[in-house]
């Protein structure tokens, strides 16, 4: 069985106020914290290894030993200010948290579930006091947090944790330089430089050159140290206290990884042939017990060593051991496409592929080695990266751009509609797609994506439900579409692959009958929500409800006569969109119902995701929106009397 | 009576055939693509002259002496690129194109016109490679050009024209860093570096510092001489040849209005206090005659030196001296909101009011001098802008963020939903609302607003009719929401101010009724589609058809019971968006009529700008978009049959 244990706040306490040379303290903290946030990410199945072991103890020496925030409260206008703008750090960041007392121990170890703690920061778990995970906004909203305590006259400083990766947006040097420019003194950047980003190094993706020249060429005050080293720390924000004329930065060389042999930077490198693994997820079993068995064992060394009590840790969860994950054995249609992308890359000489760091996730590798001449690896640079691909597409080529939803649609938005003016085409893929996984939370969700294209009006935009169809979607944009395309595609693995008729085919603007019904019709399309509806439709038909269930991969494009002949005699219709209530797969339709004097006579429901997604498993986050199958069945029921 | 004169193409032709020294003919075509540009600018009634002037004699250089494309023609795979990422200065830009015949006359000589040529490049004007105005994707676009002439094998160089001010945009740091890292050597940047920006020095607005020292620090090769040098402008270029490990950027120092003395920058300043007036728009009539006047003695007066025949020119246009123009005598509802927020201001010491290089143009002046210590001036560097707000509002502050919809929306989309997420409450104004004034062009015509802001499940959007409805509107956003707004506001002046009744307030989701009528009800918002509606129902009205005119300024917010009323008898429902027909008010109450069991009997028709803006006149584009009075009029009575 396995053992996931927790060292409880009383045990911070108790070294607190032990007779323990602060350096000593510090290093103790930070590797308890380090135990604290490896046994949520195990318990949560997933989760930021990496980056909050590389800033733990950065985060660990503002909080215990530089900010006033313990003394003051974390509502005091006076307080220093402390968040993460790159954000995936959080785990680590909740383990200093809940051993200040501030964050309690049912949210604490309940880390990307529903009602604990989510996979990136939010405002609203005690602490946190910015959302963050998009990167590149922290420089900026800390410039905010600055102004406002000058306009209010009030005290404390902020400091704000950037990645090094995370300096490749192009927000940071807007944000770098209007703050020298608008001479904010009162803001204090830390980068936690690991040196690595999601799998490679840096200077492997986009070099960052000479880094604390590039600083104070931006009108920074500049220094650097280790920032594993607690002295160094010390006298850096010390020396920050004299610098009162310019923002400041400390350029904290750290080790990703830091504190787990197996996972620090260097040797996992090696480990891994040039590839990081431990940059997202949970690690298995025998790596966690590994891992969490060093952590204690060095901890418990040092204490024994300064002649105090080992720890006392207090289970959290037992579990059977090597258990079967679904994702370990479950379809994922960005497999799919990055098979299907190989192929018609061989096919087709004038594809060319643009990733911003997120190429492993994006199903992008195999392209990446089969065709690397026409692999353009761009950074964390989404608006350099989808200007660049109009830039390829006015020279003939046929760019097809990446990356998750959220980053791809908003953040590049302008870019996309600048390229979109030009009437070249593009295969825009965003990844990550809908509600689920919902563990990262909601900087990480896309349900705006669709409407963040629909208003382009030559843009294609469609989902594909499961493999088969995912390689259809991809040829049909390729060798068939005459506009700019988004394809979106679900991350998460399928709880069950969308069964496709045998004499299936992609065809324009219509879908395809999953399952035969007659009281009602309702449309999906995803692998993710058409698995919900073929549930519901299967708890309906227990009770004798004839659910049709129709798979609509093409999002803002219908036909109206197919539309009216799949319909038939169903009463009512059902479109149930992964996505927000605005501008999806509902409003299309919609849209064509009402123009339809046979349909305009029937209902249509929309179910959607309302308001903010939840943070959760997927079954909590589907149960919570109300969108899971039990829920739609029940909804269906309801709406038809 | 003013006339309009044009310098033909044949008389660029003459000359390059005459025996001069190359310097001169440069000199001679600078001037006489600025006389062009000035003619049409004047013709037009609005356009770019600083940005266009400080440009021209890099722009004539790199066509007349240094580039391939007038021997291979504009579509070879190997000719040499040029576009500018800033695009305003587009005016000089096609007098160069002109001039060598790539641009037909008849084209050239309808700047802004239906079927002339765009405020802003697009690819369908001849010679224009690319399309821009919105700022800061040039460098990345021409990366791509450069990556796509590296993967086909084929020759030529690929320049890219930015401005200083741009620089402050964030995509061109990610692109300055892409670049360096993925050693693209083709790119040679240009830096039209004129130290004004919109209205103002740039280093009054953003100070861009040691720039030689920043793009050398991001790793490009940096060169800088005199843009107005032709001589120092060869050896430039002729050393970039040499460099061949790394992108290369000169930084040409220039004037802004260069080759009008009272253009010209720091003339120009000093005569308007710090103010720069000559960045857009056609100048009055005396200016133009003089500045016109200046140009041609000084062409002339060097012909006649060297004994060449004056210039010949032709007249494009006369017409009466000192016509009065719309916006110096109608209602502009910026001019309202400019007051408004003094107003609120005053009372509520907790907004503060953010700007990205639009002050003027956004009516923001008024509140900047009366408040600069609660006015913040972010430059061309919205993202930033976006999340230092957010920042604000963490700590309780009431943000005013400001500018273009098109840029606001769009370009910080991501940081608007990061800092809703935190459920802060923040006030968005997206100016330059909708189809007109339809000459900029579609990079600045704002179509898509209310889809970007729409999938934000906090977050109210309306656009006022008005003077009285924009004051209501913003007191109500400051005092009475309790989540995000977002406000659209036209810029153009008014053609007829919205009547509003004696009693009129203004009242949640609900909006007002403007014209009684009994066949048909139709909705529309905002001073330019209202007038067009009212004059469609006067129209209607004098056919027997009688149209209800309701102004709706609730964008996604509507009252159902309200709705039904308001309806009333009416047997059809129309609405008219001056966006997108994607997610417009038309999308909000169509979902609200089809929940309707009363409504939804009837049927709703939407009105919309399809596919792209025009660019034209206002009435050119309104009667393109079948949008006008009289267009609404016809659409409507046929579609009642």
């Amino acid at each position: 069985m396995l053992e996931i244990r927790l060292i409880p706040e009383a045990e911070f306490q108790r070294l607190r106020i032990a007779a323990i040379p602060t350096g000593d303290r510090l290093a103790l903290f930070g590797d308890m914290c380090r135990a604290n946030a490896l046994a949520t990410v195990k318990r949560a199945g997933s989760g930021h290894l990496g980056s909050s072991f590389s800033s733990l103890d950065i985060v660990t020496f503002l909080y215990f030993a530089e900010m006033n925030v313990t003394e003051l409260g974390i509502r005091h206008p006076d307080r220093d200010i402390y968040f993460s703008s790159k954000g995936h750090d959080v785990p680590g960041h909740y383990a200093v948290l809940y051993a200040l007392g501030i964050l309690p121990k049912e949210r604490f170890i309940r880390l990307r579930r529903l009602g604990g703690t989510h996979g990136h920061p939010d405002v609203s778990v005690p602490g946190i006091e910015a959302n963050s995970g998009s990167l590149g906004m922290g420089i900026s909203k800390a410039k905010g947090m600055a102004w406002a305590k000058t306009m209010r006259g009030s005290g404390g400083r902020v400091f704000v944790m950037t990645g090094d990766g995370e300096l490749q947006e192009g927000q940071i040097w807007e944000s770098l330089q209007t703050a020298a420019h608008q001479g904010i003194s009162n803001i204090h950047v830390i980068v936690d430089c690991n040196k690595i980003q999601t799998d490679k190094r840096v200077e492997g993706i986009i070099d960052l050159g000479k880094l604390e020249r590039k600083f104070e060429i931006f009108g920074w005050h500049v220094e650097r140290c280790d920032g594993h080293d607690f002295a160094a720390l010390e006298r850096v924000i010390g020396n920050f206290r004299l610098i009162t004329d310019r923002p400041k930065v400390l350029i904290a060389d750290t080790l990703k990884g830091r504190g787990i042999s197996f996972m620090e930077g260097p040797t996992a490198l090696k480990d891994g042939q040039g590839l990081y693994r431990w940059h997202a997820g949970a690690p298995d079993d025998d790596s966690f017990e590994a891992g969490y068995g060093e952590l204690l064992e060095r901890v418990n060394g040092r204490l024994v060593d300064m002649g105090l009590a080992r720890l006392t840790t207090e289970v959290l969860e037992t579990r059977e051991k090597h258990r079967t994950r679904l994702k370990d054995t479950a379809q994922k249609v960005v497999n799919a496409f990055g098979e299907a992308l190989v192929e018609v890359g061989a096919r087709r000489k004038d594809i060319v592929v643009l990733d911003a760091d997120l190429s492993a996730d994006c199903g992008l590798r195999p392209f990446e080695l089969a065709f690397p001449e026409r692999f353009i690896e761009n950074g964390i640079a989404e608006q350099d990266m989808v200007s660049t691909a109009g830039g390829l597409a006015l020279q003939g080529f046929l760019p097809v751009v990446n990356s998750f939803g959220v980053f791809l649609a908003s953040r590049a938005n302008e870019q996309i509609y600048n390229n979109a003016t030009e009437k070249t085409k593009i295969i825009y893929v965003c990844h990550y797609a809908g509600l689920i996984p919902a563990g990262p939370g909601k900087s990480h969700q896309s349900l705006r994506d669709i409407s963040l294209f629909g208003a382009l009006p030559n843009c294609v935009i469609l989902e594909p439900g499961n493999g088969v169809e995912t390689k259809r979607a991809l040829e049909w944009c390729v060798n068939e579409a005459t506009e700019t395309c988004m394809i979106r595609l679900a991350i998460s693995p399928s709880p069950g692959i969308i069964p496709l008729p045998d004499d299936y085919q992609l065809s324009f603007a219509k879908g395809t009958v999953l399952t035969h019904g007659t009281d009602a019709v309702l449309f999906a399309y995803g692998p993710v929500m058409l698995h919900e509806a073929l549930v519901a439709a299967e708890l309906l038909r227990g009770r004798g409800f004839s659910l049709k269930i129709v798979d609509m991969p093409w999002l803002n494009r219908v036909n109206g006569m197919w539309l009216e002949e799949t319909v038939g005699p169903c009463a009512e219709l059902f479109v149930v969109d992964n996505h927000s209530p605005y501008g999806g797969l509902g409003d299309c339709l919609l849209g064509e119902v009402m123009t339809s004097p046979t349909l305009r006579r029937l209902r249509l429901i929309r179910f959607a995701v309302e308001e903010y997604p939840a943070c959760g498993t997927p079954q909590e986050a589907l149960a919570y929106h109300q969108l899971d199958g039990e829920s739609l069945a029940r909804r269906v029921l309801k709406s038809m009397g």
